[in-house]
């Protein structure tokens, strides 16, 4: 079985609570984190909630990075969602957790689109596209 | 240990093949997921790849729901994420499996946000903002 694309699921604790609020600096960080990853970015809609909090997303013509924040809780949770062979999402998932200080951070991958049959020609037909 | 969110992952196989590619078809249908969730949406983002593909963003005042479309593998990747305690995600899978079509659908759930600790009064603090 191979798999279309890789999801990496952020939990991060202990964050640096002013940041988790900053939507300059949390639309910033996610756009960083994409070009870090390798990933080419096509648009961002980023949220502040009130009275605090971030919903963000960054759409990439490999997938998508997400971002929700709770700074009464210094949590974060970030979603890396990358298809192709060109992207490395452990750079976007360590860029998070340094940007916003966490001191608790897990990680979790999940295999996406597990298929018996993948053309190993793909992520060259869809270069520049979208894997 | 208590939850902020649940976070519903979606392998969705043997799609119908023609709706993977249609935009309009895509973002009606996951902002019917979100409503059919009682979910409140802040706003959308689309995005048609060539030469087929769609990859899209609906950001709720509880979260987000997300799709990729992989319309060459009649493959959509789903997810729904959504914190407090008024929306239902499972009426959002329903909606997704029904409207693709999917014959192959699989659901995961992974809890974010762990806490030892959420107040009781959270949701209710944060309704009709962000939980």
């Amino acid at each position: 079985m191979k798999a279309l694309a890789r999801h990496l699921l952020l939990e991060l604790k202990g964050c640096r609570h002013d940041r988790l609020n900053d939507l300059d600096f949390i639309r910033d960080t996610l756009r960083d984190a994409a070009l870090a990853a390798g990933a080419t970015i096509i648009k961002d809609s980023f949220y502040q909630f009130a009275p605090y909090g971030i919903s963000g997303v960054v759409i990439i013509a490999e997938s998508h990075l997400s971002i929700h924040t709770w700074p009464e809780f210094d949590y974060a949770a970030v979603d890396i969602f990358t298809c192709g062979m060109t992207t490395n999402p452990e750079k976007a998932a360590g860029l998070m957790v340094q940007r916003l200080e966490s001191k608790d951070a897990q990680l979790r991958e999940v295999k996406r689109g597990l298929m018996a049959e993948v053309p190993t020609v793909y992520p060259k037909q869809k270069a520049g596209t979208r894997a």
